[in-house]
């Protein structure tokens, strides 16, 4: 499609103000905001009275093939999950299951407003063709247990997937490398990763100090904290995406602020597995970037980025006993211009602006929970649904037009998953 | 309507099994549920094939008028809210103002699985016109604040509205006392709320112990917290509704217990306002009856029963760093069986059980979220949107078809609240 005009749309501008305007899109690009010029030759117009337009959603954490696992293992306790429910199962995970796993937390993903998602599994040239067949911009890394058998293989694979799809689909795929996390990955093998990304210039998506047992083993075992321990094996020199830092210092916060560690908050994920608070308002003071994520399924259990925004702004706000603190632009710029930096993308996505990958998200204002509307961004992040998503638009393609996915058959995604699922399970 | 079939349901049951099954309304009450009758002729059968029916969402606290004030003021301080924001533009209120804000808040309610709602404002009668008319389930009372001008008028109101309301409209109406809180009603004022309520049997409607500022002043004030100077003034011997209970100590849950004291915990609410963090581990374990409210939409700011629901069981979980506390089948419970108890409804609705009265609400099961089924209770807690909300009966009549309101003209309704709203702010 060469041009697209989203026609009287509510756009919320980078500054945060929302105004009724026309965004004009040239191929995968917005080309103008504002005055329609009446000789402008539209391959389609999109009627978007009513519709708020807002920056693509980005999922700066997941795992969107454990989405056959949702609901399978729930209100347990974090080690008894693992080893007597997740791991057996993924053990028993083939390739078809995680292309249809990820298809099922794509086609979510797109209904819901997400428009760029990171994400960290096995199989991920699998996860590779999802993104590509569907539209999706996608941030992969292969996660790679340094003490696991197949430690060097999973570090191979990360190697071939980045040969393989870094900038491919049309630049919607970029790829990283996915140290699964320091109580995984010996500091030998994460300086073998360091040095792997360093060579063709990938940077590294990894769990840190996500619980206090992990924190608690690293100041044991090698007398320092997880984030003290990434700058000594050089992860931090590659650019790293963080997921979690729940558990960091104001030291750790020094630390990775020289570096410009960038965080992927996953306030659900947090809450549900009872992993503790990140100190986010302090994360963001000391200059931090912060985006936001669902985590998997297994722990969430959606791929909901509407909701992360909305317990963002509300669990800082108790948790400090400020009610000032993250405030509803702050919630929307997390999930959107933040998280678009926070996986590497912030100077193509996260914003509509002038030269910026059309990635839009389109609500239908016609609910009665955007009524009455006296502040737009305040209705967003405290009110609204994810289900009010309306259209969403990738690179410049309608991936759902009016509620419909336009590049996936979901009867067929819900067939599969579901089938797939529950044979794992049996 | 004589006989509604409810067909090929999955029913959620009181001991938190879910089966397939049916469900034969005769007018206002469950007659059976299970294999339906050859012979039994029903006025209208609807066919919920892989719709969960569970019991309608029961929100123990709000102040449904306010949905006028959604999104008007967000992210400030308490005092500076309510005192610069909120109070001017309630004295504008008028009569129909109430009554459309209200309209608002009930097809919001509907639409989202509520069947009934615990309300506190000013202008009752025009509340009690609103349920009346819409077919929901109503808990009323008249917000009273004791050191107000208008105090005594204010528990006049009250006596009427008592007097005219009270199991009105086929029942659905009930009418409690609403002193409004310990620090805007002095003692002597709680004595004679509570006297002219004991004269008439009923029960009260009060927030106590929402900050931790109100608990210090009535320390300073009255040497005795908020929960105890209660029970000295006679509150506590009429059956109590108690909004928040936040900051509350294991002394002041022991007296709750000794009086049955039930709580409408509102986490949304709280964390918004940053108002603290309840001990509702404590509580349940304490056996005191915890239901769940939204509180009004100026601090929510929806009426999401099912958020709340998502809420209560990561909110307690996180703060108690302990991922077994308040588990799916818990939260689920608290806004339904518990909810009706804490509004003093539980020997008529919040169960699926032969006898109760049919308050049901439908949720179609064909949405990605509900993908794969490995637990029903796990995907209704933890991944299910309350827009997947299909059908919602109260007193065995459909308030809800396919997500259609039948009994509210929805466009109307937001067109007044809309024009209203934006006059009040003017």
């Amino acid at each position: 499609m060469a041009k697209l005009l989203l026609k009287n749309a509510t756009v919320l501008l980078e500054d945060g103000s929302v105004k009724e305007s026309n965004i004009l899109i040239d191929n995968d690009t917005i080309e103008s905001i504002g005055n329609i010029d009446e000789n402008c030759q539209c391959d389609k117009i999109l009627d978007c009275t009513n519709k708020l337009a807002i920056p693509g959603f980005v999922n700066t954490h997941t795992h969107a093939a454990m989405t056959l696992l949702r609901s399978y293992a729930d209100d347990m306790q974090l080690m008894d999950w693992l080893e007597n429910k997740i791991w057996p199962v993924e053990a028993k995970m083939k390739s078809d299951d995680i292309y249809w796993g990820s298809m099922l937390a794509i086609a979510e993903m797109i209904k819901t407003g997400t428009t760029t998602f990171a994400d960290m599994y096995s199989e991920m040239d699998r996860v590779g063709d999802a993104v590509t067949e569907t539209g999706i911009r996608g941030v992969l890394s292969r996660g790679m247990i340094g003490v696991a058998p197949n430690g060097q293989q999973a570090l191979q694979e990360n190697i071939e997937l980045y040969k393989n799809y870094h900038n491919a689909a049309d630049g919607r795929i970029t790829v990283m490398f996915g140290p699964h996390a320091p109580y995984t990955c010996p500091p030998d093998f994460l300086r073998q990763v360091a040095g792997e990304a360093q060579k063709v210039g990938a940077e590294i998506h990894i769990h840190l100090s996500e619980t206090i047992g992990e924190v608690e083993n690293c100041m044991k075992q090698y007398n320092m904290s997880p984030i003290a321990l990434m700058e000594e094996t050089g992860i931090f020199d590659c650019g790293v995406l963080a997921a979690h830092s729940v558990h960091v210092s104001e030291k750790d916060i020094a630390i990775m602020k020289k570096y410009n560690v960038r965080v992927a908050h996953n306030p659900g994920s947090n809450m549900k597995l009872a992993s503790g608070i990140a100190p986010i308002p302090a994360m963001l003071k000391a200059g931090l970037c912060v985006g936001l994520g669902t985590d998997g399924t297994s722990s969430n259990n959606n791929l909901d980025m509407l909701e992360e925004v909305n317990l963002v702004t509300l669990l800082h706000k108790v948790n400090t006993l400020d009610p000032l603190v993250v405030p509803a632009l702050t919630g929307v710029k997390m999930a959107t211009e933040y998280g678009a930096k926070t996986v590497g993308l912030g100077n193509i996505v996260g914003k509509i602006a002038i030269g910026y990958k059309a990635d839009i998200t389109l609500f239908n204002m016609n609910h009665i929970q955007w009524c009455p509307k006296h502040d737009i961004v305040s209705l967003l992040a405290y009110s609204a649904k994810s289900s009010h998503v309306d259209t969403v638009v990738v690179n410049g393609k309608i991936l759902l037009e009016h509620g419909r996915l336009t590049t996936i058959d979901e009867e067929r995604v819900l067939y599969e998953a579901s089938n797939r699922a529950m044979n794992l399970v049996k």
